[in-house]
């Protein structure tokens, strides 16, 4: 049985949600990454996947200039760099530089992988739309990595207030 | 360390993913249920969302026709419908009949909320743009429901082969 409540009352039914970092190059040069919650797949054949991301997040004039960015997806245990990430602006720090996070080059495009994620794809931006207080983001993937330890799974969001941590099987 | 390889290769990493169930009114005047695991929200205020639906798809003309959906969260026990929703195509079976799923009228349009979900939510329909071989629809929450127990959880695919059922935290 369902009962009619508020949006924001209904909404925190959703978790686990997945986590995303997405990186892109900025305009004093830096890989600048952010943690997205609000990210999905939205083609198989080209592959591409959407981001969410807030009207005036750094992260916005980063990936509208340079037309590319990763989405990397954060390990279990990369929690504390992901909370930094989603927390932390990039504007006055680099962010990459300061947790030390271990990153190698991107193959086809100017930016970085993270190299404990569970895997990483890199994206040409080919669509944008404002979307309320986001604007939402498409990339066509053009080459995609994974850890090289199978075993690795995701990270996601468990609960309000940034639970984050992995998941299993219940 | 990563390494490079085929998008097919790197993306079967991605799981646990949710799934949504999406409900329209078709042409013929019932209302269709597509399972999907390409959605994400995309804005907090107005609180919106946004689901992706292969092109050829049944739903497909049911959500230009109607103009406004449901989204509604499956629970872990509803891995049977959920499946059935996702594998069948709506062009030529009522699927809410075949399966006595449990609805009740939405409350803003016209449509009906999948009583035992973990939460329900109205959405009329804002924008939509091609993505490679899916649309990406985004809809506006117009109203939210809740299942009456709150101990319910979402329900995800754990891996490939339709591998449906719960997750907990590790």
């Amino acid at each position: 049985m369902q009962l009619q409540t508020t949006y924001a009352r209904a909404i925190v039914r959703k978790y686990p949600e997945q986590v995303v970092i997405a990186i892109a190059k900025d305009a004093q040069g830096k890989y600048n990454p952010i943690t997205l919650g609000w990210t999905m797949i939205t083609s198989g054949r080209p592959p591409m996947m959407a981001i969410s991301v807030g009207l005036g997040r750094h992260s916005l004039g980063a990936i509208r200039r340079s037309r590319e960015f990763v989405i990397s997806f954060p390990s279990s245990a990369m929690a504390d760099d992901t909370l930094f990430f989603g927390t932390e602006s990039g504007r006055d720090m680099d962010k990459l530089a300061v947790r030390a996070t271990e990153t190698q080059p991107a193959a086809k495009i100017d930016c970085v992988l993270l190299s404990d994620a569970v895997a990483n794809f890199e994206c040409e931006l080919e669509h944008e739309m404002q979307t309320g207080d986001h604007v939402l983001f498409v990339g066509r993937v053009v080459a995609a990595h994974v850890n090289e330890d199978p075993s690795v799974g995701r990270l996601y969001t468990r609960g309000e207030g940034y639970q984050l941590g992995g998941v299993v099987s219940s």
